[in-house]
């Protein structure tokens, strides 16, 4: 079947439909970041592969609405006339068809793969028109969708206490609380990482994500039932959770929802990061919908104890892998070996894969050699990967799922001798970077009120980079995680607080030359004053080759070698004979 | 008659209007932060004068509610039993009153003296237990008040274009476009400072604004009509203001209002800054009420080149003034003559005083010796002046208002030998002075964003100040301007643009021992770089005897001495005798 077949099928299920477009998001039920096989419904109709798109059929074209990232691919994958292509934020579906229908015509979509306050949105666009958003009751894709791929059904993976540092049932008394507070019945959990950090439990049902594909409903007492594929539960998951578990099969959430009335009148949902089916659902059956955040949110950014411990593990052991990397990679670069971006992430991958407890990559490693690395979400698996550029930088962001914690990292490494002005600019990103992590602040302060130290050293000179400073990280969960964020927007964001894990991770990039990086994760301590303050858990040097020292104040230059010292000291005794002897040499005092 | 008389005759009106309480807030119907005497109520009232609070008087109590600030105050000047006392944030009025009050009871409010969002809200919290707000057709106090000071009749100022940079008809053309915008017919004008400002004129009605009293609509043509005391029109304002003007005596406000349906559809306002009386008086009459910021707010805010120029020149005059008086006081002190805080803020007073440009001061002088200095809103004229503490610091906080614009500066002095501990926190705070100032940012950039490195080397040592950093500034207008502030409010504030005006003033307060500012007002620049910057306004010397050199950086070092030299470029010719020599001194080299 080609797309242009696959089009055709769709608009035959318009018609009998009565709808006159059907909305198709890069999105399935879970509204992840991480979509997998069996749910890419967009890629499946379009051939469009990006990581975010909608794409609106009507019965006489096909338009898909990407972002600057994805531009030139939606033009290369979905060539025109076939599909029409827009600017989804300079021209957003939902103003395109109000512009383009006429009063009183429909647009279908699948409300499981929109978020309540998207599709709420949406319908408020279209009725400035007349135009109506009609759910559908089927995914009109899955209709024409013949040789769907099966989703897998990998056994659960239970967490032991001693890496969650807390039962399944603290968790959810801690969250009914939440729940009392809000005057709630019951809650619905759509987060996949919410629910498997609730039940101390882990799947492998999507890439670099270890979740598995589910819902939940949570009552006030703590009560979780899950819905899930029944193929996947395992023996001892029901002592593993506690008292007040069950497990439903996922087909059969729909029915449940439809008798939930009798026991909640008050669902508490999170309209930004849930689906909008399943509460439109309740509110038809008369159930009062209270928009709140997700209250596994908060406990599952600020990491307990043992939690920490586990992460401050996890990077030992990534940074010794990374180190291995490192230290090869100079080897290859000074011996003269021909690589490629391909080859040195290949490399990088079977390091980490040495360890007996890496699960996945927290992600598909960015391996970005020369001007490559100026291009945002650069994947080199998308082309031929391009060999590495002497007397230039190569960057590298990666990292690990393992069971105890998750890691990224990325590194901007000297091939060959870089020009002045590239150390120059790597000086001064990691000017921002020190002055970051050595901020101290008091509770209350948000991500965006310290986003300037990392950017101040770069704004001097009139230049900024285009992307957040920061991002949380979960416990062996998501490598994106909120709801703190270090960033620009002026708007409010959420304060950071003990045990939260974020990422801190200035860059600058020259387009068509080169780009710069420089990205530990961090995590949130308390101090002997009121001020909160950063300890770093990444663990591998930074390229000291790149480092203008006369560029760094005597505080910096004595936190560069404070940090490397303690690289040095927590996995110095892991590497052996080079990669020990390399670790020794790129860790030295800077002055001396 | 007595306070206890006051309220007995305010309840007999209550009686007669069939009201259970009377709210009595601290504002007339301008709202703006100074109140002119014969508006002041709430002291006439209670004999409380403090800057804010609410009296709500019922028929068996009286409730003074003031903020952290005023709770001594209120307590001496409103004795217990006559009054009851509530703390304002803890225990707001309106929730005192939901609780206090039954029933379809009813609390009279002049609306005039409520900001309509305030209005709103106490309406919406009564209504909680179905009590409702009664906006009286009178204001109540006035009723009783039968010695009440009669308004100012100050003639009218005419500001030329030389001194304003732009004709009223050109800035009324670009607000003209704002309300076209906005799809609105006409806006309601309630700010003093954005009238005045509109009309290039200035008055004498309150003190330490230079504004005049009155209302003023526009419509989307530009034609303005002002609603004044008609006694304080001057020759020639009609030709100064240009085509499209007309006033109207004020007490005509209401009548205008009820016939503006006619010429008006859609009235555009300020909820935040307007009271209710003017919008609520419009609704009824059909008028769709278009809630927006004030058109005036922006333009005013980014002083144009000719306003910048102008506030140049007064702080030229106004740093000669503070150095001479910083040279006297160094003089006294150095004599062994006894000050208090009375005489050394008259004494500077006199020096700004015998500039002929010197219209008022730009708010009361915060003149603050020894721990007085460390209290928020310290004044000296509330008791007895205090002594000058020796060997230790004195905070001198203070401003003018000129022709060509406001100024406001604070200053810390070295009274004899501070000591080790005072320095090194009186450099960490002018640390966060030098790291504000010196910033570079791009357009988009709001104040909070920028707070941290005002607050950085407080933090680091887990101290802070518990005050915003700045406060936008008018030009020969309020000394307090939005939109912009720097603060430390995660949500969102103003972008800073070319031309605003905003005050650099971190602090650090020690209770009962002493308090620490370095305020210098700037203004925001363009650079060679897409990057915006701030310029110092503020000409005077930081007391170089208060600097620990040693805890500076070398930019930090240059930045103080570059800024001395400036200081002393532009001021050093208008000195004379010792206080030039004084100015040499305390601008000279700190390396030197």
């Amino acid at each position: 079947m080609t797309v242009a077949s696959r089009l055709e099928s769709l608009r035959a299920h318009m018609q009998s439909l009565k709808l006159d477009a059907i909305w198709v998001p890069r999105a399935d039920e879970f509204l992840g970041e991480y979509v997998p096989i069996h749910n890419e419904r967009l890629a499946y109709l379009t051939g469009f592969t990006g990581s975010a798109g909608v794409c609106v059929v009507t019965m006489d074209a096909a338009i898909l609405f990407v972002d600057g990232r994805y531009t030139l691919q939606a033009a290369n994958q979905c060539p025109e006339p076939l599909f029409e292509h827009q600017h989804i934020i300079e021209t957003p579906p939902e103003t395109f068809l109000r512009d383009r229908l006429s009063e009183n015509q429909v647009v279908g979509v699948d409300a499981r793969c929109l978020s309540f306050q998207s599709f709420t949105r949406i319908e408020q666009t279209l009725g400035e028109n007349s135009i109506s958003l009609s759910a559908m009751a089927e995914n009109a894709v899955d209709l024409i969708w013949t040789d769907r791929p099966v989703a897998s059904v990998n056994p659960i993976i239970l967490l032991d206490e001693a890496v969650t540092g807390a039962s399944s049932v603290q968790k959810r008394a801690a969250m009914a609380e939440s729940l009392k507070k809000a005057n709630a019945d019951a809650v619905l959990l759509t987060q996949l990482d919410s629910i498997a950090w609730t039940l101390n439990i882990r799947g492998d049902d999507v890439p670099h994500l270890p979740v598995l594909l589910a819902y939940a409903i949570m009552t006030r007492e703590g009560d979780f039932t899950l819905f899930t594929d029944t193929h996947k539960l395992v023996d001892g998951l029901a002592d593993h959770v506690g008292p007040g578990f069950s497990v439903l099969p996922i087909d059969q959430f729909d029915v449940y929802l439809k008798g939930l009335s009798n026991t909640c009148a008050r669902l508490l949902f999170d309209p930004q990061t849930c689906h909008a089916h399943s509460p439109l659902l309740c509110r038809d059956q008369g159930i009062e919908l209270i928009e709140q955040s997700d209250p596994a949110e908060q406990p599952k950014a600020c990491k307990n104890a043992t939690e920490v411990a586990g992460i401050r593990r996890a990077h030992v052991r990534d940074g010794v892998a990374l180190c291995r990397f490192l230290a090869w990679l100079d080897g290859e670069v000074a011996s003269g070996q021909a690589h490629d971006e391909g080859s040195v992430s290949d490399r990088l991958e079977a390091f980490r894969r040495e360890l007996p407890e890496l699960k996945d990559l927290s992600f598909s490693t960015i391996s970005a050699a020369g001007p490559n690395a100026a291009m945002a979400h650069y994947s080199h698996t998308n082309g031929v990967p391009s060999p590495l550029v002497l007397n230039s930088v190569y960057l590298v962001d990666s990292g690990g799922q393992y069971l105890d914690g998750t890691t990224d990292v990325t590194r901007t490494i000297a091939i060959g001798e870089p020009s002045d002005h590239q150390k120059e600019m790597f000086t001064r990103v990691l000017k921002g970077h020190i002055a970051l992590s050595s901020a101290r602040f008091p509770r209350g302060t948000a991500g965006n009120q310290l986003d300037v130290l990392a950017r101040q050293f770069l704004w001097e000179i009139g230049k900024d980079y285009d992307h957040g400073t920061g991002h949380g990280v979960g416990c062996y969960l998501s490598v994106h995680e909120g709801p703190q964020r270090i960033g620009k927007t002026p708007g409010p964001t959420a304060p950071l607080k003990p045990g939260m894990v974020v990422s801190n991770e200035p860059g600058y990039y020259e387009a068509g030359a080169y780009g710069i990086r420089c990205e530990n994760l961090l995590v949130v301590v308390e101090t002997d004053t009121p001020m909160l303050a950063f300890e770093p858990l990444t663990l591998a040097p930074f390229d000291r080759r790149l480092i203008l020292v006369s560029l760094l104040s005597e505080a910096e230059t004595q936190w560069i070698d404070d940090y490397h010292a303690q690289v040095r000291e927590q996995i110095g005794d892991e590497l052996q004979g080079e990669d020990k002897e390399w670790l020794q040499a790129m860790t030295a005092p800077l002055a001396a």
